[in-house]
């Protein structure tokens, strides 16, 4: 049995980028960059207006101009404006030749024909320097970078149509049951329905991945064996415990050129986990039960997709204080599931009453996980507690 | 002119739930419910053992008993335990008729013919009860609730494998403006590549909406006019402001049945903000900057998606403290792009030095923005402001 701190780091070392894929910019959001995104062009492309005004010479200090053509956006005047000239001019329009300063419409009157104002109107600042955002070349986003929604924004200002994006892993999953059935099928009597692949493929979509639905495998050698069939970057196996903890689905794929890492891991829920590699394909076997599953899922599969995509991973925790007193810990690191407000400013967590593990509905209303580190002494209401924060929505 | 807090009132009022779908339980993480999501079947649907043990009748205290079958997840034993009588049992196995406590493996010795223990061993804590996680009728998510992966495990796990959800909102993102190609064109002399619509389409995705991008249009009256043919829940125009802050727009509309409620908001970036219905089809004309897209995106965009899935919606706004000093601000509420970290679990807010409204590279680095409202006096650094999180990917 070894720590979760260990199984993180092995399962983490196991896993390397996958291969690439090119996309349209408008399908960027969330997905990891493979190379820096190069601006190719300059942002503006040429000297703008910042304000709706006036386009003058500063030389010209407070004499009235004569208004000689205008400028909206996309219609540069195409002329030079000379001594005692104004072009009229619109926020994000070319600053024409000649022209060195803006005077905004507030600032000035105006008769159609000529402008006049102040000379301490005349402002150089509204005028926006080709290259004031960024200038070709320069690098907008960079490799390994997960794209948010204004990276989207800034790679399309910068001229860039495609960039390329690590793939998506795609991870297959396979659950493990004689007792399973799926939601709205006919039941054995004392049969339960499949649920763990459900949380799973949402978590897994929203980190990054592609999961895969394999469906349901009874617990018997001849269908354990076809998990060697799927195609995947990750496999997760669910279940497949009914004779001694993975034992069954252990020993099926030793005849399948299946290298064990390690199994059972210090840790509740969640213990019996498998990890090796099956073939050249990573392999992780979780318990069944919801709750350790999608926990497992939180710790290891988590980082693997970020590995996968070649992202930094850290699992973010937070120091909450204790709504109430906790007993003392076992051996095996505790994931509680508990509530979690804000107040002050400060995070409170709340653990369930109930931490039975086959409760579903509990970890459904979880806000947060406490976690416990293994002879973890009792703590009071008001002690410090890492939480990791349940934020699958 | 009128202020952020009654655009948005005015914006949330004009919004109502959309129509329905039915929706597969493997894709239903992000939806909202539009009925009580309720339980088809108990959990478990039999009294089933916690642990891997023996089933036992409490009654028999400390003697030894005879094995008479066994009962794995999935294989229920058909038949009564008697007196004297264990049945071998799994997690998850169904407790046999006739058996009333569970001794688990670890405290017992046995044979394979009989099994022996200490009376004390006996624990009927580990047979869970029909029903104990929930029981059928029961509801697990409540209408309205936006479902997160652990609702779609436990929507399974009652057997519900369809349920009605909101539809999402269809919106419909149309870029208005000469001086704009799509990445990658060719451009003409002073011509930008339009970039709003992408970082928009994005979050709209993220909120829950469907974005429909519709493409540029030229700034006249005849392709404008086409602004009224799109089929969407909420049309969203950018920019369009070359001739005086969205005249064209209001001009053109007009002509089309478009029922203006208001213009302009006493807000920076996002001042020339436009809100109406065009026949019944609510109309939000954005600037095309991308700064103010999508700061207004986040104000009155996400508020109005949350409104058409009938989920409650609240701006989440953070207590920060400032890193630097801020100066008193003007009429307007200003929304200033800044960096944020997290020291000794709060919150400190950095103002970037250049809050240019054209500067896309430092809306893309911002962690927040810091809100000022109008008037607000100069702030020192330690200070407490409000931040909105830009949570974009």
């Amino acid at each position: 049995m070894i720590s979760v701190a260990e199984a993180e780091k092995r399962i983490a070392a196991a896993f390397s980028p996958i291969d690439t894929e090119i996309m349209d910019v408008a399908h960027l959001a969330g997905r990891v960059l493979v190379e820096d995104a190069v601006a190719r062009t300059d942002q503006p492309p040429a000297p703008v207006s910042a304000m709706d005004g006036f386009a003058v010479r500063l030389a010209d200090g407070g004499a009235p101009r004569r208004l000689i053509g205008s400028a909206p956006a996309g219609h540069p005047f195409a002329r030079t404006v000379g001594a005692g000239e104004a072009v009229r001019i619109f926020t994000g329009g070319v600053v024409p030749q000649g022209a060195d300063a803006i005077v905004i419409q507030e600032d000035a009157a105006s008769d159609g024909v000529m402008v006049s104002f102040d000379a301490a109107a005349c402002a150089p600042q509204h005028i926006r320097a080709p290259g004031l955002d960024f200038k070709k070349g320069e690098v907008l986003a960079a490799k390994g970078r997960r794209l948010t929604a204004r990276d989207c924004a800034l790679l399309a200002a910068g001229d860039i149509a495609q960039v390329k994006v690590r793939r998506r892993p795609c991870v297959a999953i396979i659950s493990i049951g004689d007792e399973l059935s799926r939601p709205g099928e006919k039941r054995m009597a004392g049969g339960i329905v499949a649920s763990s692949g459900y949380g799973l493929y949402a978590m897994i979509q929203a980190w990054g991945g592609a999961p895969c639905d394999f469906g349901i495998l009874l617990d018997n050698e001849a269908e354990i064996a076809t998990v060697a069939d799927a195609d995947a970057d990750l496999i997760i196996t669910l279940g497949g415990v009914s004779v001694g903890d993975h034992d069954l689905v252990r020993k099926v794929l030793g005849t399948k050129d299946f290298a064990l890492e390690f199994w059972k891991v210090a840790m509740r829920p969640g213990k019996p986990l498998i990890f090796g590699k099956l073939g050249r394909t990573p392999l992780l076997g979780l318990p069944g039960n919801p709750i350790s599953t999608l926990v497992c899922a939180i710790l290891f599969v988590k980082p693997a997709i970020a590995a996968m995509l070649g992202t930094p991973f850290e699992q973010e925790i937070l120091a909450a204080k204790l709504v109430r007193a906790l007993p003392a810990n076992g051996a095996r690191q505790d994931y509680m599931r508990a509530k979690l407000t804000r107040r002050d400013g400060e995070y409170w967590a709340e653990a369930f009453a109930v931490q039975d593990s086959s409760m579903l509905t509990v970890m459904a209303q979880a806000d947060a996980l406490i976690v416990r580190a293994p002879g973890a002494p009792a703590a009071a209401a008001g002690d410090r507690a890492d939480v990791i924060l349940l934020d699958d929505h």
